[in-house]
């Protein structure tokens, strides 16, 4: 019998997470879920993609179905060069590298940045997926404040005066889990710690296409080029099971991405870069992300309405311009954890906020809210089941 | 600045390898390379790709473009459990993990299992991919001996006696990069040394299917199933673009494989294993795979042949059953890379076989031809190349 010793010491920081242990009771019929994270079905451009497949196999031929370069297909890089402009962002198509999603560019800045125990500094709450990219490389995690306009610069700053840390991992707009976006003057702020402090920062943005009202932000990528590796993903915008992101990175952070990604799966679904690269260049993106905001902002109203009417008025949440999720925070002494599970008995989920923070003990009274995958009169039903179960608890 | 200060202990393992910079020579106009290692374009099903794509959106809708289970889409592992039965390997749907290619199964493995310093039993010579997957994880590598029928049981007995080795990696089947299969008694002697040892083999098998003549071998994982992550994958039997792979392993393995791939790309795309789902489930895979082998099969012929009328008769050659390569080896005294590089300057080329050892100064005299890209006539043409530089070195 093969047993436990074959595992590498490295398993020890790899285990299931509680988060899905406690979302595994989401299963039952009946259910309506705000504790999702994933975009709604009815986003995809299903007859467009139809569509497209017919497309890219006559344009590409074989080329679509044969191995390609690791670093990602051309037509797919050039296309994102010109869309990355619109951003603001300058990226010929040797600074691009396409991962299997935006977890495989994190996993492997993970790969090729973290030794063990190594600091990685981490806003509080962050994104979970990129903990389980980073945590099998073994690093220490140091956590930085934030408030409701995201990562507060003056926390980043003193963390990489008492810290070696190798980078900082942000998601500056629509984060995951709050919903918030970093101001301007934060990015700025935070563009000149970067180069000041010579820290390489990995920005993740693959929500900022989805904002529903204000003017974009400009990306901290285009304040601090040589010091951000900026990485975006088609999930939110196409389709996540394409798995398709990408990441413009300093040359140096590229080019050693590119060598963990050949070990790791070669280069990622050819025909699926394809279908990105005719998505893009024919304009689709841009027409098609204003459907998703079509279907996602209206959702998103209903929900504040509803908090607005019901939650308790102690209660603080986001919100957001844009994104999938809203973060409410309940007054001291609240237990969210305690609370999910009232309310998942009454077919009414959300996910506990403490779940998203790298150190244990805070953000127990936090709740994360998903405003993509349940129809409008779901969210308002299970805003209202939340808000009394809240209401009962004091 | 981001300079080399932020990159892991782990990258003195992962540079650039020495046979991706000798084969960048190839990219000349007119060059006739055996050097490649991937199938023939025109190997691809295109038409009924564009069929399969159509009826995969109609049939799961959305499905097909949402994130899916970590362990892959319930139909592609309903249809490769039916699949695996015909070559006498019992997994039901959960037995199986898809990765995104057998690369990423690699990876995989050695992520959950390989500690610095740990040691890897390889074939001498063994796959190349391999290498490169398990390298950043921080291996020791021991070295089995081989010959026409492949490992030499023997050896790997010694090396577990003399050595605690972490697994065994094989490519017991018409191996890359020579071509050779294992015999069914060794394999029985090879499974048994697994049991008594109770050691893991990674048993790596992309090429069975492409079988030009004899009877199939049962695989080691039908001799020691507990024994035994048997990998397969569909680059060579569909497209290796869509990067699909897939994994029976004993159980405490799958899981684990499970989670580290969780971190690395969520899933490996829907849309992709949808595919390949309608490509096994509707008998294309039967009746394209024979399609395959009509292609190949002449191929082979023609670079034996040629071999057989052209190279010194002191060089000694596989005659494998199947695949896509054929290794040779010359007299002592012989150094192939030379060879290497009065070939391409005359446009014909081959991979240099020291590049697929662990051991520096092994194979030196060897060299590995592949059959599938080349048209017979280039086959032809370029072993008589090969051919008349060999002769002229002596």
């Amino acid at each position: 019998m093969i047993s436990e010793r074959i595992l590498s010491t490295r398993t020890s920081r790899m285990g299931a997470s509680a988060i899905r242990e406690i979302l595994k009771l989401l299963g039952q019929p009946g259910m309506v879920s705000l504790a999702g994270g994933i975009p709604a079905p009815e986003s995809f451009p299903m007859d467009l993609i139809r569509e497209l497949s017919d497309q890219v196999l006559v344009k590409y031929g074989s080329k679509a179905l044969q191995y390609d370069l690791t670093e990602g297909f051309v037509p797919l890089r050039e296309a994102l060069s010109v869309e990355l402009k619109n951003r603001g962002i300058v990226a010929g198509v040797d600074d691009i590298v396409i991962t299997s999603g935006s977890q495989g560019a994190l996993d492997a800045i993970g790969k090729i940045c973290i030794s063990p125990g190594d600091t990685v500094a981490m806003e509080a709450p962050t994104y979970l997926g990129a903990i389980q990219a980073f945590n099998p490389y073994g690093p220490n995690y140091v956590r930085m404040d934030t408030d409701d306009d995201g990562l507060i610069p003056e926390s980043m700053e003193n963390v990489l005066k008492t810290h070696t840390v190798k980078f900082v991992y942000l998601v500056p707009t629509f984060q995951n889990p709050t919903g918030r976006t970093l101001s301007l003057e934060r990015r700025k702020r935070i563009a000149a710690i970067a180069q000041e402090q010579d820290v390489l920062i990995i920005e993740d943005d693959p929500y900022s296409a989805l904002r529903f009202s204000g003017e974009p932000i400009p990306p901290i990528k285009t304040l601090a080029p040589d010091h951000v590796a900026y990485m975006g993903s088609f999930s939110k915008v196409l389709s996540p099971g394409l798995r398709l992101g990408y990441t413009v990175a300093p040359h140096l952070i590229g080019r050693w991405m590119t060598l963990a990604k050949q070990g790791v799966d070669l280069n990622t679904s050819t025909l699926g870069q394809a279908l990105a690269a005719e998505y893009i260049a024919g304009g689709h993106l841009v027409t098609h992300v204003r459907k998703i905001i079509d279907l996602y902002a209206p959702k998103q109203k209903a929900m504040l309405e509803a908090m607005d009417a019901h939650f308790p008025s102690e209660w603080r949440y986001s919100r957001p311009a844009g994104g999938m999720f809203v973060w409410a925070e309940g007054p001291d002494g609240v237990e969210t954890e305690t609370l999910y599970h009232t309310c998942v008995a009454r077919k009414a989920a959300f996910v506990p906020g403490k779940f998203f923070y790298t150190e244990k003990g805070e953000g127990l009274a936090t709740m994360r809210l998903n405003f993509t995958m349940a129809s409008v009169d779901q969210i308002r039903w299970a805003i209202h089941v939340i808000a009394d179960a809240i209401r009962e608890s004091h």
